[in-house]
């Protein structure tokens, strides 16, 4: 194929960033690439075939296509350390399908059944939420332009008048796919193993954000790191919004599962919530035709500037902890949405720059996050998955020691 | 590839709905499967195939991918019974393109010249009037959440709150890849051939519709069926619509033509149809600028509780025939659209479960249907091709006796 | 595959008009075909692969299919003279994504990197602006329904009615898929170099609009042809805008560039633009946060009726001329955005049969073409490319003897 010149150049020096310190001491592997022309239909490694693996290893790493209905086309990578499988999609936005380790499930049982390729995808439909059409991930990230809820937000048009557009539920980062996604395995001890892609949000007129989302982890651990950055690639300075939003069901949620957060603070998204705000932190069988609830916490970081969100069980002896640095998302939102099992199951604990109102209204709070021209911002969050008591019982005394005496005040009525 | 257990479950659950009772004496072939992985680009298949085939017999059916512009990877099957031969379109919701015996086409001349893949439509374009950008097929389904004209509507939003949202002209379902398809074919005479799809129009907060789409015949006949089954997969009630969208123009269409249907009253769809409803049963030459005339028709049922209907053209020696239980279908909409050649020279003779109104005022008159948490609803038509003089004659003295001495009263003023 | 019989016919009767006068003298290649179903994903040739051609000939024609991203499966095809390469997209309605001839390249740097699916872009996303998410050629066509900015329009819907519908900016045909692509070599000197590509622009109840454009080109020459048929294949008058949005950055593009074309008459289209109305022949650097300026040139025909336009850059030294019948293209805009080059320095010259307001401001004006049923239309371009000085001053010469003495009145009040 012929190169693009305007296009490589723009390339080389990303990809060159991205090798510079890393050339030698890691085996890399391209498996879509819009500057190289790529992409990889069916793709597998495993330990053995890396020569610096260390006896035993087991680790591996499947890239796949997925076939029929709305599911042709779409890529699919799957992470196997060996004890922890992670299945990631490039085709809707880096996003991971969901992460399994023994009985334990990072996901839910959304009633969407295929993984939907963006082609498929209307986001203005049904009124701005169209992205719920889609919506089966155990981790979507919502942005980069706008995140939340629908609805008219002012926006800058190609005549530099401020117009008004109706911005659509979450915004298109989950409905993009990579540009580029690298498989890159240090080939030193730990031999952390790494999914790396390119997802850009860029607007003529709009923003021009590029976001390198990476996942990894170790072989053999239980857990696994998203280490994301955002880099503003535009000449002005951009608004952004940035919410992970992750889900789960079953086998973690169920009647009698709880979240465990350090936190100051818990308000109610809106008036429904208010009125079960007391019992936030607990959950319930399904309910057919509940109707979510959604809390916005403030959470409470430690020495270090981290917190951590434990969602475990009835019987506590399996459980999921999330870590991050408040500085870099300081906002919690928990989504209660435990409706019959036919309609979707699932509560979201989703670390984010902002909290899921419309943009609108964030911004009027000071809750939409800038990037100067050429700045990059990285946001990186640490997954681990608790199979027994114990290791439950642990995560939970250490985020209760972070809570200390002073519980969280809970708002009984919503933001205004 | 790995295996979805998400979505496996599920799927098992159904596909073992479908083989139980019928493994043994049916051949099988799955063409297209999102829960085994599956898209059969190109196959073919023919009675010589099929050990237990009777000598003599020439049916085929041909699966096959179109290439180049709009259709690049649009699915199409054929289903040759040897005398009538049938396309069907998976890619677009298991639509029909036509159906031909000898002179006899079931179809029409559109001004879409191409079989539109999905991933070109945008049904919110054009005021909510996207569909027609695609529309060519012989019989296109309406639905499943909505049919009829686009317009504002009620719907329940995420928060539980009773939001507006602008349904778009006919729904989604005509523009759902399907994603499962099977050919499945007796082994005992009359050796019946089929072809089946699973389109699934599912919204989180939304309707879990499932649609089980059949078409088959019986090798040599002039005659096939449409035998669907509609689910709700939801754990709540839900609306739905359904319109078989059935689209004639030449050789069965054309000045003089006549549809004959025994009906209890014709209401015309609006004032511009009131002024031409004495002559509603009749069809006249193309009319450049002619503007739609749709009739709104109550069919009567024989003591079997069926009904038929009957198009025909000048001579009355080519007919095509369409049956199905009036309890199943209650409602039969006539689009007269006798246009330019150019423009679409077309009329739809459409059963449905309403008239094709904006779903809110169907829901005014009661002519919106709904599905119990797990229900399944089944509809049959039966299609029959006419391809002499004492065909339609016999067809059309039948339906002459169900109408009886009764005249349909015909209503000069639409409905308010 | 089975033949399309409702589709053939029409194909056949299309084809005969393009090969009957051609068929012998030329050699022709069909690369992609709805009516044949062929999609050649890669085909390559060059001079020595026709045996008519002279020795020493270097042209070279390549076909390719993209990868990765947002350009997964678009074509790209490279016409290669042996001087001047040239880049068109058929999956983007034939739009020409750049032409380069030694250091002088015809394109922009856009900050959209990828060459996008029509399938990934939603026109009417961002208020009817998600137009802007796909661009980055060097000419796009506008059009055909319509053209220009986004706003509320009439038209005629299915009922005969007169509804409103929001036009998207500047229409569909630049995210239209080609249905037929045709390679076409004169086998006789000066062995014209041609690619053709047929995009249609079909609504059922709406335009059948019919786009036949082509590109050629002499071997060695520094001179290509844009030659476009628009038919209307409708049976009633129909209203069409078509504007060429031929866009500029780097080499000729910068501070100190200019823009000489023989005008009569300057106009801005807004307030903003009014107020730089005196210096818009001259080009600036780049300024971050730059608003566009548009500016509505009304071209001066030369004895044969065509007008010139040339940009050329600081120096004098490269330039680029684009040459058509005013008759043709009555309006040429220029559309000056000399932003940061992170957001996109570019201008755009752009002959059309409009100027690019919203649809129901230019039919006010009287500037919306019409074409009768059956009729069509040509378009003409042809573009050159000047490596030097001396090139650069005769061609300025040549269109300041066209603007004599008289300069052009340039207004300092936007129309209204």
């Amino acid at each position: 194929m012929q190169s693009f010149p305007h296009v490589t150049s723009f390339a080389v020096a990303l990809i060159a960033t991205w090798t510079a310190n890393a050339a030698a001491p890691t085996f890399q592997k391209t498996l879509i690439s819009t500057t190289q022309n790529i992409h990889t239909a069916e793709w597998r490694m495993n330990a053995s075939d890396l020569p610096s693996s260390p006896a035993g290893a087991q680790w591996q790493i499947t890239k796949t296509t997925l076939h029929g209905g709305k599911q042709e086309g779409v890529d699919l990578i799957t992470l196997d350390n060996g004890r922890l499988k992670i299945r990631l999609i490039p085709t809707r936005g880096m996003g991971v399908l969901d992460a399994t380790l023994g009985e334990v499930r990072l996901g839910w049982d959304s009633p969407i059944k295929e993984i939907v390729h963006p082609r498929h995808m209307n986001l203005e439909s049904r009124g701005g939420l169209g992205w719920i059409e889609g919506f089966n991930e155990w981790m979507a990230r919502c942005g980069l332009e706008f995140a939340g809820h629908p609805g008219r937000d002012k926006f800058i048009t190609n005549t530099g008048a401020t117009g008004e557009m109706d911005l659509t539920l979450h915004g298109k980062i989950a409905n993009i796919p990579a540009a580029e996604v690298v498989v890159e395995i240090d080939r030193e001890p730990p031999h952390r193993l790494r999914v790396r892609g390119r997802v850009d949000e860029r607007v003529f007129f709009g923003p021009k954000l590029e976001l390198w989302a990476e996942i990894s982890t170790v072989p053999g651990s239980n857990e696994f790191t998203l280490h994301d950055r955002l880099i503003n690639r535009g000449a002005a300075e951009q608004e952004f919004m940035l919410i992970y939003h992750a889900n789960f069901g079953a086998p973690l949620l169920g009647a009698g599962a709880r979240v465990v957060v350090p936190i100051a603070r818990v308000v109610p998204f809106n008036a429904h919530a208010a009125k079960a705000a007391a019992r936030w932190a607990a959950y319930e069988a399904p309910v057919t035709g509940f109707v979510e609830e959604v809390f916005m916490l403030h959470p409470i970081a430690d020495a270090t500037g981290r917190t951590t969100a434990l969602l475990h069980n009835a019987r506590s002896d399996r459980g999921m902890t999330m870590s991050w640095l408040v500085k870099e998302l300081p906002y919690l939102t928990q989504w209660k949405n435990t409706a019959a099992l036919a309609d979707g199951y699932v509560t979201g604990l989703e670390p984010g720059t902002s909290f899921p109102h419309n943009r609108s209204w964030e911004r009027e709070r000071g809750r939409v996050a800038k990037l100067k021209p050429g700045e990059t911002r990285e946001f990186k969050l640490q997954f681990a998955i608790q199979s027994n008591a114990a290791e439950v019982k642990a995560a939970a005394e250490k985020i209760r020691a972070l809570q200390g005496d002073k519980p969280p005040v809970v708002e009984t009525e919503p933001e205004k």
